[in-house]
């Protein structure tokens, strides 16, 4: 049965990224490599708005939400964490287990973080050293404005964290421009490439918090990721095959133009919507992001059931929802490595799915709706 | 040109293996890959000689061995490290970075670390919270004898922390046969994958000392790793493609046979021992491993201007000598998805080097002596 993957990470993956990924093993200590790594890197830097360096690790995106808090917050220190679902909360996790003094502002599934609470956290918290933020939180997709907190945070000394996991190559992220002070992000998302790479990019005022910070961190030390790079490779043995795959994937990136792939997630993103309020279901977000729609299902769906009828019985895998979410919301995932045509793919299988579970409409109105986004006749 | 690989790590990988890591992506919550999963690490405890669970990060095996100390040490706790080389440095650098009070014992390059000398380390740090070893340092091609050395350690109630990672695949280990508390591992050695998956497992006694251990940790934290393998799961999202590669790997030496993968590594350091005799060169180690040979290069040739030669000019890449050995020493690897036809053109790249450097000897006595032990007429 032919496969299709709309999930939000990890994405389907091209190709030619799945070859290059296959290519013969060459050693990480050569100029071969380096090439290939000081490219990628530069790359990376395009992406995400920035001149600093951008690390690269091997690991999951956690290994780089980790490295943000391991090298810059010390015990003691007072962290704010805007918990807006399952990737802001893991923020928070990680600020205890650093012991820093957390406040977790939890928001209501499906809101958004706004530059006045921004204002009114920091306010509460003098002197916190970073409040961390989710620019696209997956288990919901609720999208945050990350330009106008950081203008909030720069005011107030307080480092802005953002993991942009599933939002770098889906949404804009201009790092220098807005005053970010750390970005994090992965490999499996709008990068389009398998999971196992992270990546890490910090402001110059970072470095500051980062020669001061007490916590022990040793793969996770920015300052021997810096030393490296001048040097052209990496502090640890690199996830070599993946780094070629994902040169692959910054290449067909480049050359679709990262406005482009932006205009596309955007097209794909109200094309989803149109379709859902074409059934009569609600989005979870108020203010949703580019990369995955999360859906609440009609009464008495179980979307657990749903999503594994889908992927079990048609080959089309979706996610669900996670922890208080679950079983109540499916999330098509439409970042990465998604065309148009292929979301006519998602949009008619959510139609066969709520049919199968009971839901009544008009068949075929959620392809009608996004058709008409898609390719015009509106 | 045609590019052969004798490093020691990232090694040859099979095309099988590097095809398995091409195949379109799956999602990882699913039961397709905990299937997968699942298999990989039953087929890890077999060779890794335990029933205790084998973890999978996505990462370098230094996240591993930070993992090991992580979980097991708080700050103020003695450590006991043999640096018998860069890798060995590296445990010592992590027990300090965790605020260890850390008592390195630093051999002279190619020494191996003796049962009488760990004796009187720990009798002379008593309540030491760990012991942390080498199976094989790969930068002098050292081997240390685990077994004898467990045996001292659990008298003492020390955490034996062994760093098998170029061990793995390539020598025995029986860690709950010898008692040892911690063995990690990497992906792109014995195991013939890419890099970019470490393996830790840890033994009973351990988990006791997790409980009690201050030290923060997120992404390497033992606890959750266990809690999410008996859901068939991962704590994060894996390195999947690298997961089915591995998968892959594992069913060809699982075909091979254990014992005989040992045997052929034996076979290939003996065979490369006997050419470096035979071309009256000395080994960097007295009690020498089968997955690399280390030796030092004749008076006045510069390694790093040698193995450049074998890489740029004729594609075949062998490794130099690192630090204080730099220069001086070349590493020829022979681990992994070395075949004993394949280190004919290892002994022969390396003849050819040695003459282009002005080493004088008879040409093919070498590559007589090699041929002599893996393919007989001795």
């Amino acid at each position: 049965m032919k496969q299709y993957m709309f999930t939000p990470g990890p994405t389907m993956v091209p190709a030619e990224a799945l070859l290059a990924e296959a290519a013969p093993m060459i050693h990480h200590r050569t100029p071969q490599f380096s090439t290939v790594l000081m490219e990628v890197t530069e790359w990376l830097k395009e992406i995400m708005g920035t001149k600093q360096d951008v690390y690269i690790l091997a690991g999951s995106g956690t290994a780089a939400m980790e490295a943000a808090i391991a090298n810059t917050c010390s015990p003691g220190d007072k962290a704010v964490c805007v918990a807006g679902g399952k990737f802001g909360e893991r923020l928070g996790e990680i600020c205890q287990v650093y012991g820093c003094k957390t406040k977790v502002i939890t928001l209501e599934a499906g809101r958004s973080f706004t530059a006045e609470q921004a204002a009114r956290a920091l306010d509460e918290t003098p002197g916190a050293r970073v409040l961390c933020i989710t620019q696209s939180e997956t288990s919901t997709g609720a999208l945050t404005d990350v330009e106008s907190i950081a203008a909030i945070a720069r005011e107030r000394e307080t480092l802005l964290v953002v993991d942009a996991i599933t939002g770098i190559g889906i949404h804009p992220m201009r790092m220098d421009e807005w005053g970010v002070d750390v970005v994090v992000s992965g490999s499996q998302k709008g990068l389009m490439i398998a999971p196992g790479l992270a990546f890490i990019a910090v402001s110059p005022r970072t470095w500051k918090a980062v020669e001061k910070c007490t916590s022990p961190r040793f793969y996770l030390d920015l300052a021997a990721m810096r030393k490296n790079l001048q040097k052209k490779t990496t502090a640890f043995t690199p996830a070599i095959s993946l780094i070629r795959s994902l040169h692959c994937t910054l290449t067909m990136l480049r050359q679709e133009g990262l406005e482009n792939v932006f205009a596309r997630h955007a097209r794909l993103a109200e094309a989803t919507r149109a379709a859902m309020a074409a059934l009569g279901l609600k989005l979870v977000a108020e203010c949703p992001v580019n990369g995955v729609t999360a859906v609440w299902a009609p009464d008495g769906i179980d979307t657990d059931k749903m999503t594994k009828k889908m992927r079990d019985e048609w080959g089309v895998t979706m996610a669900g929802g996670q922890d208080e979410l679950k079983g109540r919301v499916f999330r098509i995932g439409h970042m990465g490595y998604v065309s148009e045509e292929d979301l006519l793919v998602a949009i008619a299988t959510v139609e066969r799915a709520l049919r199968e579970f009971g839901y009544e409409f008009e068949p075929g109105m959620g392809l009608v709706a996004a058709n008409a986004v898609l390719f015009g006749g509106r």
